[in-house]
C-alpha cells in the first residue's frame, strides 16, 4: 500500500514543484514502488521538427522517480536527486507524454527508479530513464509489495 | 530472427574477446533484439564481504548487450559500446550471474540496451545497466521482432 | 575560431528553443569547444528549501552542450541529445547558475560534452553533467582549437 | 593531507581487490582527494583491432574513483560502488592506460568522483567517466585540501 496518497503529492506539486506545475505534470496511478505521470501536450514544448523539448522529458522522468519514491516512504520534502540519466530513443510525435515508473531499489538512504516514456497511443520507447534519490535520515521505508522477478 | 547465432558469437568470443573468455562468460539465449548471458560463480569475483565485484558486473552487461546488438546486425566486428551507465542496486550473493538484456532502440547508428542483472535463484535486482553501442556505416539493420509495449 | 557565433546562436534559442528562452538562459561565452551559459535566478525555479529545481539544472547543462557542439559544426538545427548523466552534488543556494561547457570528444557522428556548473560567486559545484549529441549526416565538423592536455 | 597511504591502499588491492590484482593495475600517486591509477599494457586487454577492452577501462576507473574516496575517509572496507557513467571517447592505441581521478563530491554519504583516462604520453582522452561510493554510517570524513575553483 502506498505511503503518500495522490492528492497529497499533487498538494505538494502545487506548494513546492512548480516546475511540475508550471508544465502541467499530472500523477495519474500510484501504487507502493511504481506510479506513472503525464505531460499534457502544449506548444510549449515543442523543438524544431516539431519534437518535445529535451527537459521537459527529463523533468517529467524525474517528477515519476519523486512520486515513486513518495510512495514507499511517505511525504518526506527534503528526499532528493543525487543522479538522473537519460537516453533518448525516438524524437517523440505530438502528443502526451506518459512516463510509466518504478523503483528497482529501496534501501535506507538510496532509492533507484527506472522510468520508460511514450507517446500516448504509441508503442515505442521515446526515452529511458533511471534515477537515484537520497533518503533524509530517520525515514520510515515501507517494502514495495510486488517485487520484480528474476527471468521475466 | 537472430541475424547471429550462438555459435557465430561464441566463437567470435573466443578469438576475440579475452575478458569474456577470461571470466567464462556464457551466452545461453539469443533472439532478435535479446540476449542472456550468464557468469559462472568464481572465488576471483570476490571483493570484501563475499561480494561479487564490479567491473565483472560491468563486463558482463557490456558483453549481454553486445550480444543483443549482434542479434540485430550480424557479426560486424568493430561494433563498440560509447556510453555505458550502471546502477548497483543490492549487493550479489555468491552465485551465478544473470544477465537479461534487451534493445531498446535500434537505429542507424545508434542501438541501446538495458540489462537486468540477477544471482540465479534469487529475486533482487543486483545491478541495472543501460548501454549504447555505435553501429559502423553501412550495417544492415533488421527490426526487432518484438517491440516493447507501451502501459505494459 | 567558433562556427558559430553568439548572435547566430541567441537567434536560434529566440526562435526555436522555448525552453531556454522561457528560463531566461543567457550564452555568455562561446568559443571553439567551448560554451558558458547564465540561467538568470527566478523564484520560480525554487524547490522546497529555497534550492532550484533539477529540470532548470538539466535544462541549463543541455542547452551549454548544445551551444559548444555548433561552435565545432556551425549552425546545424536538428542537432539532438542522445544522452544525459547528471550528478547533483551540493544544493544550490539562491543566486544565478553557470554553467561552464567543453567539448570533450568530437566525432563525425558524435560529440560528448562535459559542463561543471556553480552558483556564481560560490566555489562549489552544484552539479556535473555530460551529455551526447548526435550529428546530422553531411555536417562539416572543425576541429577544437585547445584540446585537452593529459596530465593537467 | 591523505587519510590513507599509498601503501595502504597497495595492502588492501592485494588482500581483497582480486580484479585490480589480477590486471596489474597500480596506484601511482595519492593525494586528499585525488589519485592517479595506471593499468600496464598487455596483450589480454585487446579487442578487435588492437583497442583495449572496454570492462578493463571501466575497473581501472572504478579503482582510481575507490582510491581517491579512501584518501579522504581512510581504509573503510565497505565502502562501495553505487553508479558508474563511462563515456568511451577514443579507442586507445596500445600503451599503459592512466585515469587521474579527483573527488568532485563529497558528503557524509556519498562520495562522487570524476575520472580523466589516457594512453600514457598521448593528449585525447580515451575515456570520461564518474562515479559515486556510499560512505559507510560512522566514517570520519576529512576534507579536501584544495576543492575546485569556479569559472576555471
Amino acid at each position: 500500500m502506498s505511503q503518500a496518497t495522490i492528492a497529497q503529492i499533487q498538494s505538494l506539486t502545487r506548494e513546492q514543484l512548480p516546475f511540475a506545475l508550471a508544465y502541467g505534470f499530472r500523477l495519474e496511478a500510484l501504487d507502493s514502488g511504481t506510479a506513472t505521470v503525464r505531460a499534457p501536450y502544449s506548444n510549449e514544448f515543442l523543438r524544431p521538427g516539431g519534437t518535445i523539448s529535451g527537459p521537459v522529458m527529463m523533468g517529467l522522468a524525474d517528477y515519476g522517480v519523486y512520486a515513486a519514491v513518495l510512495s514507499c516512504i511517505g511525504i518526506v520534502e527534503l528526499t532528493v536527486t543525487t543522479n538522473l540519466n537519460i537516453n533518448f530513443l525516438h524524437r517523440p510525435e505530438p502528443g502526451d507524454l506518459l512516463a510509466y515508473t518504478r523503483i528497482i531499489k529501496l534501501g535506507k538512504r538510496l532509492a533507484v527508479g527506472e522510468v520508460e516514456m511514450f507517446v500516448e497511443g504509441k508503442d515505442e520507447l521515446v526515452a529511458h530513464v533511471t534515477a537515484t534519490y537520497s533518503i533524509p535520515p530517520g525515514s520510515v521505508v515501507s517494502p514495495i509489495s510486488k517485487p520484480h522477478q528474476a527471468g521475466r
